[in-house]
């Protein structure tokens, strides 16, 4: 059997999505739940390796097992053993050939920020505190920018191994608010590490003013990490939905009732 | 000097806002951070005292000292000596009359629920995780009849010391929805021991269908806590604000843009 689980965390405890030996991530504590409830060691794959610090309100993880659990209680009987910053919003069994990563046609980040004078404790987990006056327009207008199919090792942040490709198509970019919330939605067919984080980061300097509202442009163009802006804190960031043939799994960031 | 500081908190590590020697509580952290600046030891007065796991988007504390703290730089100063889960949204200097606690005319609690089948890890700090279906009409409506001056026995936890009145005045309930969150909003001039959460219990309750939608009447006449519903989880409330004469302190409660 093929399963697939759409999950979603509170990232601020765990150090990220990836399985490691000796440290609490997002994939550890799936195989943990998924192997106790199966009775047998099960590996599963994400859609999407998010760092340490990021969370998910829609992300998708698949795995195989000979094993066939009611599946009308699969996600019901995985909450009650997983631990209370990591809960699945529903679970099923899908065709062999499903790949939570492989069969991924794009995915959805959502960056928030919260605009005031001063740090909120309220948001401290769910929001980047940004205290500088930001102009959304011009950061909306300059964001467009993003949308094709470009090299973004300007946005890179720890460049691919064995010199695989560092092009990548952004579908759309899209900035809204919500009181004091303010959030920037990434669509793309994938990102490379810290892609999200950095376009966010440097969408920011453009909304203050310190850089150009056409920057954009000359930082795809200069193929240098230098090129762009700060790296926003990864508190801010939600991986909010995969889409695959026939199955959506978004839900807005925390802070927001809907859609962008 | 006379100070008077707007406070939020994510209540979960905390024990309650009120100073206990030995465990971590609003008061205790406050008193330390404020000492700190002082350099002497000051005591302070909040407007509401919420148990542990209740959070605050716009509590207010008031203290004194002979110090002039330059005011422009007071709630910075704090914020850099609180930890991530306590802020203060603004801080001044006010007349010597003022008392956070005595001069308050109201206080504004909002109960935040998630309505969904399966539990949420982003949510779960901030949200009571309700699976079952609410009629939200028949909730507003019931919830009409708290609205006046009883004797709120039957909703307190623990009745006040030395045959104190258990009379308040709740000058308003309303309740709206935001996504898959809900919240039910109470004004009043004051509250008794887990008298919001026993109110917003059993309006879920009745919510529910489980209770008739008229039961509040005869619950408030019964002076029973018996009569009542089931307490309502800590993590649902936000002290939200306290209006005194010339200010108000409100926010909502996370989650929400505004106001019900």
């Amino acid at each position: 059997m093929n399963y697939r689980a759409v999950v979603e965390y509170d990232g601020t405890e765990f150090s990220g999505f990836q399985f490691q030996p000796s440290a609490r991530t997002i994939a550890g504590e799936l195989e943990r739940a998924i192997g106790e409830l199966f009775a047998e060691p099960v590996k599963i794959t994400g859609a999407g390796r998010t760092d340490a610090g990021v969370h998910a309100t829609g992300q998708v993880v698949s795995f195989s097992s000979e094993r066939l659990f009611p599946i009308e209680r699969l996600a019901i009987a995985l909450n009650s053993v997983l631990p209370r910053d990591l809960s699945v919003r529903e679970a099923g069994i899908v065709e062999d050939a499903f790949s939570a990563r492989f069969s991924a046609k794009s995915r959805t980040y959502e960056y928030v920020v919260r605009r005031r004078p001063m740090r909120s404790a309220i948001s401290a987990r769910f929001a980047h505190h940004f205290y500088r006056a930001l102009d959304l327009d011009r950061l909306a207008r300059a964001a467009q920018a993003l949308v094709g199919t470009y090299d973004f090792t300007s946005f890179c942040g720890v460049l691919p191994e064995n010199g695989r490709t560092t092009v990548r198509t952004v579908r759309s970019v899209a900035v809204d608010a919500c009181g004091d919330l303010m959030r920037v939605r990434i669509v793309g067919d994938g990102f490379l590490h810290h892609m999200v984080r950095n376009c966010v980061g440097t969408l920011l300097e453009i909304g203050t003013g310190d850089r150009d509202v056409d920057a954009i442009v000359q930082i795809l163009a200069a193929c240098d990490r230098r090129a762009a802006g700060k790296t926003a804190p990864a508190c801010g960031l939600f991986l909010c939905g995969i889409r695959y043939e026939g199955f959506d799994s978004y839900a807005p960031a925390y802070g927001f009732p809907g859609p962008v």
